[in-house]
């Protein structure tokens, strides 16, 4: 018998994303610090094994201690758990190494010694390095948003550290449903809901098609003990209300297979937000001139390509992109498209937008 | 004293599409039958008031019998009976006609006596001419298809007959929010998510940027009877759900400013599909040659722009847009991306997609 469905599953997924991290190693990496297993292996499975499963039980490969490093986030979670497990078993497998992160957010009573004790998960699992490390959460942005800036920041921080080619997140379909219909209450336009990347710099994805329960039932039948953080659960963090609150009742009144849907309309969100990207980037050089933006050319974009030149202009002259909303651009868009000589514009960051006779030039006060 | 806010809002609302109409109107219509007003109105307002609000009570021009026609589709709830009074106001100082219909679908009992009563109140806010249109509702597509189906191909009828420049239709922002919402929960992407357009064909959407209490509102401050249709709080319709149960669950747990949020999505939503279907326009015509399309141009194009085009290409040999899925995008592009040597394609409506080579060619079988 193979591996059990949901196991079957979490090892598929982090193979997939491992795969591409092997295929850069060099053969050496494995050769040299393995021998080649003999032909006939150590123990037989019992009974009348297909070859494919009777491989999961051969010997596996010591890694290179100098083989690229996979690190994984792990909260002590289901999903990272799952995660954490999953590519304990696959690194070895590919001859990588690989390690694990757990964050203490310093922001619930016994966060640390719950920290120490996930480390402790985590090694049992075979990872190395295994790093516990404390941060400080700041009050940028509301809570959830400085929870995460911090965490990035300790993640990248071991990356670094570790020399580690690529960190995994343990996000699932769910987790991208939910950030869907945040940004879609925010009302941010097709970038914020397309969601979260399969791949972002050094970080990695591999649960974004995979259903929480799959994760959870992972655990369970690997009988990985897991912690359920109480902000999943806290309705003053408005993610725990998506979850909770919001989620079940569209999934009620809207039909099953909402999850689904919002995971697959951000993927072609992403799809779509990247092509006008693109062309925004081409359209921007050809619309550019020793005295600024040629409003002639701009006006002959289509809207949505117009506003994310604008856009790219105002970010590069000092404007913080979250600053930046729908009437900043709209404002912006009537230098070209609505023009009776306004005066200059002032744009967050103390960024001017001023247009002369054909021409729109951004500028840092 | 001004109309009251939401009676000055429902007909500026208005008031704004129909100067188009009437921007296209020669002088020759409203002078050669209106008499210019006498320097002293037949009636003076009592009290100290503004010119601009005593013009509103001058008599009014009366529109030439071959002026410009406008209908108002009306239902008789307060959405269309707030459309269909502003829109009475506004077409006479303007010297356009305004007529209206309204259409019996014949699904609830008393249903035709109800059109006639409704019919009834639009001939009394000087409307003329006043339809009554008896529908057939089939089946096709579940309820709430089939009875839109039903009544635009009245609407479009009667527009027809009368020789109309534009039908009116009273959706409101809350009524984009929610068709944004539907589109969200099917997953079909940015284009189901772009919602309502304000202009469509003859059709046009004045309230999109009002809410429906402010159309409510003016219905009582007008003393305008209106009629509550119950398919509208009917939990059998998906639009009732979503009304009723969804959005009041979006707006708790999400923050006010949901339904403002979605409509703005919609707007950005617009833009971004509109400039897209040009980019794969042009992209399709760039690759099309005589024995189909040339893999070589598909293969550089991005993901968003070569499946617009492998659309249109489906479209264009015979499969009916609505039957078409993600799934057989997807599976028409792993014909450029994914080739190796894959049997033709079966699309539906009987189209073949076969790769030769390096040329894609439809087929209506």
């Amino acid at each position: 018998m193979g591996p059990h469905p949901a196991v079957a599953a979490i090892r598929l997924a982090v193979r997939r994303v491992l795969n591409d991290i092997a295929a850069q190693v060099p053969d050496t990496f494995t050769a040299a610090h393995n021998p080649v297993p003999s032909a006939r292996p150590a123990f037989r499975p019992v009974g009348d094994v297909d070859p494919r499963h009777a491989k999961l039980r051969t010997p596996r490969p010591r890694p290179a201690p100098d083989a690229p490093l996979v690190l994984v986030a792990c909260s002590g979670g289901a999903d990272s758990m799952a995660l954490a497990a999953a590519t304990a078993f696959e690194a070895a497998k590919l001859g990588l190494r690989a390690g694990a992160v757990t964050v203490d957010h310093g922001l619930q009573r016994g966060s640390t010694s719950r920290a120490v004790e996930v480390a402790g998960r985590l090694r049992a699992l075979g990872l190395d390095p295994v790093d516990a490390l404390g941060v400080h959460v700041g009050r940028d942005g509301g809570p959830e948003s400085a929870a995460r800036d911090a965490r990035y920041a300790a993640l990248d921080s071991a990356a670094e550290r570790h020399g580690a080619s690529v960190v995994l997140l343990g996000h699932t379909r769910d987790d991208q449903a939910e950030t869907v219909l945040l940004g879609l209450a925010r009302g941010s336009g097709p970038r914020s809901l397309s969601g979260m990347a399969a791949a972002t710099g050094r970080y990695r994805r591999p649960f974004l098609d995979l259903d929480r329960a799959v994760t959870r039932q992972a655990c369970a039948v690997l009988d990985l003990p897991v912690w359920d953080d109480p902000h999943n659960i806290d309705p003053a963090y408005t993610r725990a209300r998506v979850r909770h609150e919001v989620l079940p009742v569209l999934e009620k009144h809207l039909g099953g297979g909402v999850v689904e849907a919002l995971a697959r309309t951000a993927r072609l969100f992403r799809d779509d937000a990247d092509a006008l990207d693109a062309w925004a980037v081409q359209a921007e050089a050809e619309a550019t001139t020793d005295e600024g933006l040629d409003v002639t050319r701009l006006a002959a974009l289509p809207p949505a390509v117009r506003r994310r030149v604008l856009r790219r202009g105002a970010i590069r002259a000092g404007s913080p992109p979250g600053d930046l909303f729908a009437r900043h651009l709209e404002t912006m868009d009537q230098l070209v498209t609505d023009w009776h000589g306004q005066g200059p514009l002032h744009l967050p960051g103390a960024v001017e937008l001023r247009r002369r006779s054909s021409r729109l030039a951004f500028r840092r006060m």
